[in-house]
């Protein structure tokens, strides 16, 4: 089956983990939105009156299915190609594990728009400077501290042991994005998690991964995704 | 098999959802961090080293299984108690749904904590009156629109047609909780969401809800919840 991913065209955001998981696995997928006349057809689909319309991008199409919300597809995606356990109780596990790091990507987004998505950034600026501090100090640490104890408990190099998994390959995103979008803050914290670090390099090593990113199929981050370089942010 | 749920326990919070899909169903459950040393339990499965220790409350025990992530826990129990679909597209859907949900929820939170959890409101005063109002402006019509338009698409009184699921028992407390929250900005707006104004009222006529709503184990909104009642934020 071919499937078609339907996310903003011009960022990584949270199509992304989508995308990561679609590419490792091999999987034939076309990215509408970034095709013509393709933002036109998810808005169509976001705006149906009957079916499943989903609040907000991505969704994906599998067949007749239309799912939404990310963790949702990756928790679709992830047993139909080797990316999750065949058990229950380990896909509740990982699913578990991808509604966390949903919940931090919401966060990353909200350091630099704290106040409103309709804002501009320099319309919250002084707040934004707030949150970010905050975000370091208490969140990061926090987040990035529990995958870390995980990894370090652990009998393997993944995340859930010895074999590779969705949620793996958005961790390696969440340490891609921190570091373009704090280069600084984030050179400084990188010693806390050795684990984190060696899964990001072990995922960028995949043959798969490594040919995706490498290509045009991969977005290059930008001030209009979820993870921004704002030099005011990263001092 | 009776459940254990691990929440804390002087508020509603994200335990609320668990609890009222629980209680709808008649599920045998024991609200642990309410009886004597519980909380400390609670605390000790969040830090176990192995295993599949969650990162946050709520937690639900369910035999051998520890499930954390609130959305995740409803997936679980919804087919097992006939609050969601048998079909694994309607189950998808009704997930999609749940993290829509889950999303709001937070963003709810955030209006009067929009710098850091860590810091009191009062320390965020400012900032939480400007997102409160980006939240009414933008947030509350687009999310509760949604939900609205399913609801008057759809052929019955709950979200997925005729028969009713957690997700419905979640706009229940959705409702319930902006109408504690803001007061008057949530009688200003209920004109807009006729649907789901009789769907909180079919909800609250469920004996099984009307029961747990009058009795001890629903605890009372307060201002260490999620929906907080701050005069300054419900102009």
């Amino acid at each position: 089956m071919r499937y078609e991913l339907y996310y903003w065209p011009t960022i990584q955001g949270r199509g992304e983990y989508v995308r990561l998981a679609l590419e490792e696995a091999g999987a034939g997928y076309l990215d509408v939105a970034r095709s013509a006349g393709g933002t036109d057809a998810m808005m169509q689909m976001m705006q149906a009156d009957g079916g499943t319309p989903p609040f907000a991008p991505p969704l994906l199409k599998a067949g007749k299915l239309v799912i939404g919300q990310t963790a949702n597809i990756l928790h679709y995606l992830g047993p139909r190609h080797g990316l999750a356990p065949k058990s229950e109780a380990g896909q509740l596990w990982l699913h578990q594990l991808q509604l966390t790091i949903s919940d931090f990507v919401a966060e990353v987004h909200d350091a630099h728009h704290p106040i409103g998505v309709s804002l501009y950034f320099e319309q919250q600026r002084v707040p934004a400077r707030r949150r970010t501090a905050e975000f370091w100090k208490e969140r990061v640490p926090k987040y990035l501290g529990y995958f870390e104890r995980l990894l370090a408990a652990g009998k393997g190099a993944w995340i859930t042991g010895r074999t590779l998994t969705y949620v793996d390959l958005s961790l390696f995103q969440i340490v891609e994005g921190l570091r373009y979008a704090f280069p600084r803050r984030m050179a400084a914290f990188e010693s806390n998690i050795p684990e984190l670090i060696a899964l990001r390099d072990n995922v960028a090593a995949r043959p798969n991964i490594a040919a995706y990113l490498a290509s045009e199929r991969r977005i290059a981050f930008n001030e209009d995704g979820i993870f921004r370089h704002y030099k005011t942010l990263d001092l």
